[in-house]
């Protein structure tokens, strides 16, 4: 097993894991994400990262990450937005190997922490998460401003 | 009032703004962050972005966000990692003003969300921020490995 980062030409994998994951999620209808669109953020606008794990030159998990920032530390983090392995290759080991290459490379790039998360009723993969020293921030909650809303409170900007 | 973006020179006023927002949390003793970190990361590294709410000349707020993706949208979207406005100048709009200034820059820049976290007992806040039309993505928890479990989990890289 190889573990590689996703370069422009591998968008339309990139794609193909996004709309997997979706699919697995029961949230197909929700991938609005287009080739041309991925293309730009990740490889113009460097917004994201994307890691391969590769079994016989077949890419068989992704992981996509960007950083994010700790005030209280300072610097930079990972966060990891995707990880996810094809379904007939569970079990071997491939997402863990994904996870312990975004550690390795949060210590290599002197960032304080490696950050993820998690639907609450996925019990097996927090169990998995917590087996690996990972910590839930049980008492925080994400808000989120989109769409209609998002451009009405950027119109009252004054 | 006036909103503008912090420079590299003001990397001791954004020291302060984290430090207070601290205090205000009674979590003083995490904060590690310094002058020299803050630069490095912010202005060097390019890893944050700092707006600041101006009263006469004088900093009274400020907003610390970063880049995140979003997969299914196919685009980055503004996290908000920090709102702080000093507590003798509550309840005049500032916060308000600051969160419109990033929904404005998420509009502008063509980001699909903006998101920030709020701990689960704030409820003033959390009142505040369903007005504003916001959606608290309750069914998900963040996971955190940090320090020596993120330096072990590293190491354990093949």
């Amino acid at each position: 097993m190889e573990i590689r980062f996703a370069k422009r030409e591998d968008t339309p994998k990139i794609l193909r894991f996004i709309r997997a994951l979706a699919e697995y999620e029961k949230l197909s209808g929700e991938v609005v994400a287009t080739e041309a669109l991925l293309e730009e953020w990740i490889f113009d606008k460097g917004k994201a990262e994307t890691i391969f794990a590769v079994e016989d030159g077949k890419e068989v998990g992704f992981a996509l990450f960007f950083h994010n920032f700790s005030t209280f530390l300072g610097r930079a983090g990972i966060y990891l937005e995707d990880l996810f392995v094809l379904p007939e290759y569970r079990g071997r080991g491939y997402g863990t190997a994904l996870l312990k290459k975004l550690a390795a490379l949060a210590v290599e790039r002197g960032c304080g922490r490696l950050e993820w998360s998690c639907l609450d009723w996925n019990s097996p993969s927090i169990g998995f998460y917590k087996a690996l020293g990972a910590v839930p921030m049980e008492e925080w909650t994400v808000f989120r401003v989109a769409g209609e809303t998002l451009r009405t409170l950027a119109k009252q900007d004054s």
